[in-house]
């Protein structure tokens, strides 16, 4: 069964329909909600929902960047997907999400045939206590989305002093509230779920929004499925702030210390 | 005088002539030649100066992601912007570049104005020796680029056992070779300019190329310019390697320890 009824709301708010050879149509979900405009999480895994349904193709997400051109109304929208270049084992994409005919968000990707190779992890998966032993962050009242994550904090809660060795950083355990089995496009939504560093860094709230993302994926569609339901650790640093932008990374690794995912963003921050 | 013979190689192998609105040639320079077609560095800072010619450019670069879609042949090009949407203070690009009609790379881009905000540095300048005692590298046989940047490494140099704490990390001192003002242009080539992770982290030379670049600019024209010919110090180091690709982040910095960039690439290996 996959009516509305029993849809996860993640698959609710990324579904899409067909509408002509590279066309898609979706709509912007109430549960994903934020303070402004839909999670922008969900608008990067939509994008990449239209490349996943495509006919033509060619293997699993490798990268996927995001560009949050202007506010997105809540409503409809149109996809259109445009294959850039197909190779023997790689493709690229490029995917353009429009309201009233205007550009409101576009992202372009890279997927491959993923093949066996000599591998390595450089990035030192962090000792922390387990998602059991930290308790679940309260959804924060006008951002709708942040009840659709179960978010235990291990540090850098914004607004809460911590002594991470890090100023900006936030490590914390997430997952899809409800449950739901983890794929790339809820791992992209997911790369998206850190709260602006500048928050971590400072007491001031203003006005901030991701303006671009970028998303490595290193584990393939079989691992991802591995992992169903269990929580992932979320890493996120900031490194630089200054003249209305910042950029902070982040690292998603599963409990047994596998890196699934890594991601880079450029934020938009006043004053 | 700005004719080719007075032109720095790196003026000349980004230039581009308008071909009609939205429209551009180039042509690639034997001077920034790889092993196998052009140093992506530089194909990544022709796809911004068609952005930075444009007459309808709202602001500077704050980031640039490129698509390495194809292998380039050597020879002319064609490029095509396009502006995806313009905000108040901001405005998001898409540019092609097409060999036979077919895209062999594209890029897109954030230019924004800048304003002057609350600022703070999060990544951590490394205490190094100065450039000038480090002994430059040797240009390497069969790869013209190499020649084109005084590189000068502190540690993690492939192919040399060095132990910086870090398996797949190199530092160094790079700037153009002859020496060249800092700008936008080759500050994006520059945060191409470090060798595949894959040649550090193991001795074993494989096909490695970068698929997919993002780049973020924390600093504004009047700093780059600045800036002049002093050299940069470049950090960069592996985060994942596996199944055919890995990623690598890095930082520029200048050397009085600010972070002009940071950049981060997925990239593709052989076995």
């Amino acid at each position: 069964m996959s009516t509305a009824d029993s849809m996860h709301p993640f698959d609710a708010a990324i579904a899409l329909s067909a509408d002509g050879d590279d066309r898609y149509r979706g709509h912007t979900s109430p549960a994903y909600q934020n303070m402004v405009g839909p999670f922008g999480g969900v608008i990067g895994a939509t994008l990449l929902n239209a490349i996943m349904h495509h006919p033509a193709r060619l293997g699993d997400p490798v990268s996927l960047t995001v560009h949050y051109a202007a506010p997105i109304a809540d409503g409809g929208f149109e996809l259109r997907t445009r294959v850039m270049r197909t190779n023997r084992s790689s493709q690229h994409w490029l995917v353009e999400l429009t309201q009233d005919d205007q550009v409101a968000a576009f992202a372009t990707a890279l997927t491959a045939v993923r093949r066996d190779t000599w591998g390595a992890t450089d990035a030192v998966f962090p000792r922390v206590p387990p998602a059991r032993e930290l308790a679940p962050l309260p959804p924060l009242p006008h951002a709708a989305w942040t009840g659709r994550y179960e978010m235990r904090f291990v540090d850098g809660l914004p607004g809460v002093e911590s002594d991470s060795g890090h100023p900006s950083q936030s490590r914390l355990w997430i997952r899809d509230q409800p449950a739901r089995p983890l794929d790339f496009l809820s791992l992209a939504a997911i790369c998206d779920a850190f709260f602006p560093r500048v928050y971590v860094r400072r007491p001031k709230r203003v006005p901030a929004g991701t303006v671009a993302l970028t998303t490595y994926f290193h584990a393939d569609a079989a691992e991802l499925s591995a992992i169903g339901t269990a929580p992932l650790l979320g890493v996120a640093r900031g490194l630089n702030f200054g003249k209305g932008f910042f950029d902070q990374s982040a690292e998603i690794w599963s409990e047994q210390g596998v890196l699934l995912a890594t991601s880079h963003q450029v934020v938009y921050f006043k004053e």
